[in-house]
């Protein structure tokens, strides 16, 4: 079988908002301003960013990532929530159920998020056309080899597939710094009942 | 064979300074304070700390870790080293030629460190006995296979073997961060040449 390689795509901290507290954040009917298109298609990063206001200290300059979703959910990496104290499981996105809340600071007003803060699952977007040409499936976990000095493997990554997914792999800011990589960089991606062994 | 378990030692960034560094930072014949014991024998964190100053930013109460050594040597994460405006490789402890330099800033001067400045190798200190033990030798590289969801392994960890070592895998905090390990962590780790065929 053809190796797969796909392209790291980095996610710093950042946050999606609903409309009702864009409103609260910024106004009523505001409109967030698209700065740059992401990968994936229809998503954007914003002008627009917040401050986030843990128990322990605050984080500003958060970029807000659209379009308003249906919930608010704020995406952070293990060394933000040492800084914000907050311990928000890692989870897939959308599923924010039992996750902690946060305060939240926008240029019009306050919002205390009641839950929606997670460590994201590392997560590999795919195209159906991509699904298929690998035999992979929606749901179902990879690996990724990491080469180099700091190298090694990242297990239990998500296949998310979607017929306008770009092939991504998304990682926090810790798992990219921790390993050496940067944006754009190629890793091989195996099932995990491939050649490798290492499942435990 | 018997599997091998090693307790995780997270280190945070730290600093290492000769004794002149102290003298120009601290005042002439000045001795650092012991604060702790270091789960490395004779090693030690102080109650000082001192502030580095790079091209992009500062660090303040970076950590002095005891007793003096012959050359000043500072140790980051990724993570600090994009706050700072550095780009030090990844290299062993005490191999600093051609690392970047940095300044230090203590209470009473500036030290201009020419060079010094590394993201430190992950390594497993090892007694002899633990070496003779488990048939490993100094300079080999192993494998630590990191259970849970954010799962892996890590690949080439350097083995150093020395009668005074006790057992400890070290590991800096982006590494800990983006496995969502805790110190004092268990881990299994093997021989590249064991059960794993995972060398790329």
């Amino acid at each position: 079988m053809e190796i797969l390689k796909v392209p790291v795509g980095i996610s710093n901290r950042h946050i999606h908002l609903s409309q009702e507290h864009i409103d609260a954040l910024f106004g009523m009917g505001y409109s967030l301003t698209k700065m740059k298109d992401l990968s994936q298609h229809g998503q954007y990063a914003c002008e627009e960013t917040v401050t986030l206001i843990g128990p322990k200290g605050t984080i500003p300059g958060v970029r807000i990532l659209g379009p308003a979703r249906k919930a608010s959910q704020v995406e952070l990496a293990r060394t933000d929530t040492y800084k914000l104290g907050v311990n928000p499981p890692v989870r897939d996105s959308g599923n924010l159920e039992g996750t902690p809340g946060i305060d939240i600071e926008g240029p019009k007003g306050l919002v205390h998020l009641e839950q929606g803060v997670i460590i994201a699952t590392r997560h590999l977007h795919m195209s159906s056309e991509d699904a298929w040409k690998y035999s992979l499936k929606d749901g179902e976990y990879l690996r990724a080899i990491v080469p180099g000095p700091r190298g090694g493997v990242f297990g239990n990554v998500l296949v998310r597939v979607n017929p306008n997914y770009a092939l991504d792999l998304h990682i926090d800011t810790d798992e990219a710094n921790a390993f050496g990589l940067v944006n754009g960089q190629q890793l091989e991606v195996y099932s995990i009942n491939d050649q490798f062994n290492v499942a435990r």
